[in-house]
C-alpha cells in the first residue's frame, strides 16, 4: 500500500512527542473495556477524511470510523467551522432555555426521523438515549418489562447494559430486573434451524410472539431492537421482520424502540435504517452519526402520542448537558453538510457498487470468509475455520491465545495501512460514509492481504 | 438594578429571532424534568462572564452558573480558544488510543485529586461517572449493595437515579435492587434530634454504622456521598463527619465514593471539597466544573488499589466518547486558566469576604430567611414561613399553587436582573467562581429586593 508507510517527514507529528503522550496516557488514563496493564495504545497525531496517522509516520485508512461514528469523516471543514463559530458565540448553556443551535438541531433531526417522531430529547451519547427511551416506554405503558435481543449492544449504563446481548453484560448483570432476552433473525447461524430468509423471518416472529405471550403481554413496556444490529454482527433483518415486530407491538400495546445509535444518520445508505423496512417505531434512539461524534451528543426521537403524555405531567429524566449548544451546532452542520453533499446517497452507492461487490469477490477467493452481509457503509465479514461447518475462526468471547487468529488478521490489516473494526470472529467494514471509490478500493486491497493471513487458520489453510 | 433592563439596542439579539427560536424549540425540543405543555423557555441570545441575555434586551446576572457548572464563567477566552484550536486539529477520536488532550487532561486532574486517585476514567457527564464508580466498587469488593443519602442527587441513569435521594427518583424506582438510603447530617432539620454540630456528627455516624451493621457489612460495596450535598441543599457536613465515614469504610471494607460532580473544581473554594475535611475517598466522581461544561465531560478518579485490580482483568465498562478530545482540551484550558488566574482562591475569598457576610446580613433583615449556610461559591438560603418552627416556605416537593411563594420569589429575582437557582424552599447562591466583588454585591442587592417578596409569605408577613 503506497499510503501505509509514508516517510515520517511527510506527516505532522514526531516520535518523541508520541512517546511522551503515551507515557502520560499510561500513567493517568483508565481505558474503557481494557485490562489496563495489557494495552499499548497507539498515539494519534492527526486525522483527515478517511485517514488518521500516528507520531511515527504511519497513516491508516480508517475502516472502523472510530467506533462507527465518524460518518462524515475526520475534520470536515464545515463541521469544524460550525464548532469554532458556536464556541466563540455561546459554547455552553443550561437546558431549560430555548437556544438557537438546540432548537435547530431538533428541527433538522425531526425532519428526517420516520413518521411523527418529531420531539427530540437530547442526551450526551447512546447509552443515555437508551436509558431515557426505556423510561419513556415504562411511564407511557405503566408496565415494567423490556424485551431485547441476544446479539445486541445498547450501551453500558445500568439499563443499557442489562438490555445488551453480548458478554460485556455479564459482569454488570446482578439481577437485571425486568429485562428478557429473545433471539432475532440471523440466518447464517439460525437460532430457529431455518434454511431460507422467509423461514427465518417467520420463525423469529413466532418465537418473539411466544416470548411475549409467556412473559405476559400486559407486563411488557417495550421491545428494544437495533434496526440493524451493529456491534453484534450487522445482521440485516429479512424484509418482513421489523414490520412483523411492529404488528406484534401494536397487537399487545408494546412500545417499539428502534436503537439507531449506530445504524442511523447515513450508515446504511439512508438517514435512518428503519426506512429500508418502512417501519415507524414509537421511539428512536440516536447518537454517533448525528454529528459524527465531533461533540458528544445522543438522543431519543419521540412519537406524538408518547410526547403527549408529558404535556401536563413532568417527564422525570434529565441531565446537565441535554441539548448542549456546541454538540447541537455540530449536529446542525453535520446534517446540513450531509444533505448538501449527498453523503447518504454516496454511502448507498459506494456500498452497492464498490464495497459490497468487492467484499463478495474477496469471499470468493478467501476460504476464511464464511459470509459477507451488509448495506450502505455497514458490512460484516464472518471469518470461519471451515465454510461448511461455519465454525468461527475464534470461539465466542475468546480472549488471549484463543483469539490469536483474529489478532493476527488485525495486525495484518494494520501492516497494510488499514485500521479494521474487529469483534470476535468478525471484521466489520464500516468506513466513513464519505469514503471515495479509490479509498474503498485501497481498503479492499488491504483486506485482501490480511485475509490471506486469516486463511492460514482455516482447516484447509 | 442598572443592568437589569438595558435598552434592547445595547445588546445583541432581536425579538423576532427570539420568537422564532422559541417556536422551533416548542415544536421539537423535549425538555428534561418538564411538563412540556407548561413551560415557556427563555430564548437566550448570548452570555459572557457572569451574565447572559435574551433576545428582548434583558440581561441577567447568573447566580445559578447554569446548573452549577460554569465555574469559570461564560465564554472564557482561553477556553473558547482551546476548543477552537482542538476542533481545527483533531475534533474527535475514539477511545483506545493515546491522544494528547486526553492524556494531558487526565494528568492535570490527577495532579489535583486528593491522595493516590491518579487514574482517570472519562465519561460524558455526572450520571455516567456515578454509574462507573458503582461498577468499579462492586467489582472491587465482590459485593452488591450501595448506601447513599436521602437529600442527594447523583444523576438520572438507572443506578444514579436509584442512589438519588430526592423525589425525582420516585418515578424511576421500580425495585432499586441493592440500594439503601440513610440520613446524613443536617443540623437545621436534624434527623437525629441533635442540638449541636458535634452531636449531629456523632449521631449521624452512629446511624450510619447501625445501618451498615443491619444491612450486613459483607454485603455493602460502597457508600456514595456528595462531599457537600448540592442540589439537595448545600449541607456542609460537620468537620468530623467525613473522616468518620472514611473510618467506617475502612473498618468494614467498603469503598468510599465521594461525588464531586457539583462540589469539585473550585466550587467550594478548593479544587475538591474533600480537601476541607482531609479525606481521601477511594473513588471520586467529577463533571461540570472540570471544563465548566463547555463540552460534555465527566469522570471517575480511581485509587491506585482499585485501579490495580484492572491491570490484568478487563474493566467491563465504556462509552463511545470516553476521553473525547474536544472535551479534554476544554478541561486542560479550564484547569490551566483557573490555576493561572487563581480562580479557586478567588472563589474562597469572595465567598468568605463578600457573599457569606452579605447573605448573613440579608438574613438578619429578612424574616423569610431561616438559615444561611455554605462556603466558597456554594451557598444556600433556607426560606421559611416561620423562623421559630422552621416551617419551609413551601412544602417538600410542592408543585403548582403550593409552590407559589417560591415562584414569586424567583420572579422577583428575575425582575431585579438576577437569575436564581431555586429548589423547593431554598435558593442557592452559586455564581461563577470568577464573579467580581461588584457583581456579587449587585446580586446581593437583587436578592434583597426578592426576599422582601418572600417575607410577605411569612407568618409575620
Ligand atoms: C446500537 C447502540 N446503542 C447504544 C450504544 C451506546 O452508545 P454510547 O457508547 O454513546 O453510550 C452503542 C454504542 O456503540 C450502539 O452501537
Ligand atoms: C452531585 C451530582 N452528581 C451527579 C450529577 C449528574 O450529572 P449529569 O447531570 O451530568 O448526569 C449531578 C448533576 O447535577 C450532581 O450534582
Amino acid at each position: 500500500m503506497s499510503n501505509a508507510n509514508p516517510s515520517p517527514s511527510s506527516l505532522p507529528g514526531d516520535p518523541a512527542a508520541g512517546a511522551a503522550i503515551k507515557a502520560t496516557d499510561r500513567a493517568h488514563v483508565f481505558h474503557p473495556w481494557a485490562a489496563q496493564g495489557r494495552i499499548d495504545p497507539l498515539a494519534v497525531a492527526g486525522a483527515e477524511g478517511s485517514y488518521f496517522w500516528d507520531h511515527d509516520g504511519n497513516r491508516y485508512l480508517d475502516f472502523s470510523s472510530g467506533l462507527v461514528f465518524t460518518n462524515i469523516g475526520y475534520q470536515h471543514p464545515k463541521v469544524v467551522a460550525a464548532i469554532q463559530e458556536q464556541a466563540g458565540r455561546l459554547a455552553t448553556f443550561a437546558p431549560g432555555f430555548a437556544v438557537e443551535a438546540r432548537a435547530e438541531a431538533a428541527r433538522l433531526i425531526a425532519e428526517r426521523t420516520p413518521g411523527d417522531l418529531d420531539k427530540i430529547f437530547f442526551t450526551n451519547g447512546g447509552a443515555e438515549a437508551v436509558e431515557n427511551a426505556v423510561r419513556l416506554a415504562r411511564l407511557h405503558t405503566g408496565r415494567t418489562k423490556v424485551l431485547s435481543a441476544y446479539r445486541s449492544y445498547h450501551g453500558a449504563t445500568t439499563t443499557a447494559i442489562h438490555l445488551t446481548g453480548d458478554p460485556r453484560r455479564w459482569p454488570s448483570d446482578q439481577g437485571a430486573a425486568g429485562v428478557v432476552h429473545f433471539w432475532a433473525p440471523y440466518l447464517y447461524r439460525s437460532p430457529f434451524h431455518a434454511t431460507s430468509e422467509e423461514q427465518e423471518c417467520e420463525r423469529a416472529l413466532a418465537h418473539l410472539e411466544d416470548t411475549i405471550v409467556f412473559e405476559g403481554p400486559g407486563t411488557i413496556a417495550a421491545i428494544v431492537l437495533e434496526t440493524v444490529p451493529g456491534t453484534a454482527g450487522i445482521m440485516v433483518p429479512p424484509p418482513g421482520y421489523l414490520p412483523g415486530v411492529r404488528a406484534l407491538c401494536d397487537r399487545y400495546g408494546i412500545v417499539l424502540v428502534l436503537d439507531e445509535v449506530m445504524a442511523g444518520f447515513g450508515r446504511t445508505g439512508r438517514w435512518f435504517a428503519a426506512e429500508h423496512f418502512d417501519v415507524v417505531p414509537d421511539l428512536l434512539t440516536f447518537a454517533k452519526g448525528v454529528n459524527s461524534g465531533y461533540v458528544p451528543l445522543g438522543g431519543v426521537a419521540i412519537s406524538a402520542e408518547i410526547a403527549a403524555g408529558f404535556e401536563d405531567r413532568p417527564y422525570p429524566g434529565g441531565l446537565t448537558y441535554s441539548g448542549h449548544p456546541l454538540a447541537c451546532a455540530a449536529a446542525v452542520a453535520t446534517i446540513t453538510a450531509m444533505a448538501e453533499e449527498g453523503v447518504v446517497e454516496h454511502a448507498a452507492r459506494i456500498g452497492a457498487d464498490v464495497i459490497g461487490p468487492g467484499l463478495r469477490e474477496l469471499a470468493a477467493r478467501h476460504p476464511s470468509v464464511g459470509e459477507v452481509r451488509g448495506l450502505g457503509m455497514f458490512w460484516a465479514l464472518e471469518l470461519v475455520r471451515d465454510r461448511d461447518t461455519r465454525e468461527p475462526l475464534v470461539p465466542y468471547n475468546a480472549a488471549g491465545e484463543a483469539a490469536a487468529p483474529m489478532a493476527a488478521f488485525a495486525a495484518a490489516c494494520r501492516k497494510a495501512g488499514l485500521w479494521p473494526f474487529v469483534n470476535m470472529n468478525r471484521t466489520h467494514v464500516v468506513p466513513p460514509c464519505t469514503i471515495t471509490e479509490e479509498e474503498a478500493k485501497e481498503g479492499l486491497a488491504a483486506l485482501d492481504a490480511a485475509l490471506s493471513v486469516a486463511d492460514t487458520y482455516t482447516t484447509g489453510g
